[in-house]
């Protein structure tokens, strides 16, 4: 069965994207943990982080490295920090997370649930500054 | 200022390796969040993750795979989640810490304090099935 990103990567689901190349697609977590909390996703479908190539790693920190500087630009916080986890949806996302302190990527805490409208203007300035 | 790290790479400071090549070292959190939790550490002294160049990332993703494979047919759990966060240590580390759920990975909660003796038999466990 097609996972929730696999959908959100066929368009089937919609998604706040930030950046997408042949391999990749980045969008911001509906429930984020900061406001710019942005997950990065391979397009195969993979269940475990060490179960990518080689080749596979390194295209995905690139394609990540690209989105973090970007949000970086827009999000005021001292650098972007990144977890990947993994116990709930089967597909590989690297979590991209704004960090002013440790606290901020906790994954335990409440998450936030800001508006469809402030979703979209975050993601379009993120894209905006994207190189 | 050599930090912390470089002086571990350098050997001025213990540790309990895992592994090491010449671009990289891993050695176990001496205050790990949980049982095996390890750090993933570049030889060169660079403060941010997403300041590694691309190669840099690909080659330490491609270390820190086969130490997470290793940690892993030892430590009892589902999978070994990872987070850059290095808002203390101004040297790029990767955690691995082995799952069995969120909390797992909480940064925010006390850490353990295993004795010299447990970290020294969870190093030598973990480095006799390294590949």
């Amino acid at each position: 069965m097609a996972t929730i990103f696999s959908k959100i990567i066929t368009g089937e689901i919609p998604c706040h994207k930030i950046a997408e190349d042949d391999k990749h697609i980045a969008f911001l977590d509906i429930n984020p943990l900061v406001i710019g909390h942005t997950l990065v996703v391979p397009k195969r479908e993979v269940d475990y982080y060490f179960d990518l190539e080689d080749e596979e790693l390194a295209a995905l920190n690139a394609f990540a490295k690209r989105v973090a500087k970007a949000v970086f630009r827009e999000i005021p916080c001292l650098r972007i920090g990144t977890a990947v986890i993994g116990l709930e949806v089967p597909h590989v996302h690297m979590h991209l997370v704004p960090l002013n302190q440790t606290s901020d990527i906790d994954f335990t805490k409440k998450k936030l649930n800001p508006s469809q409208a402030s979703l979209k203007a975050t993601a379009e300035k993120i894209r905006n500054v994207l190189v």
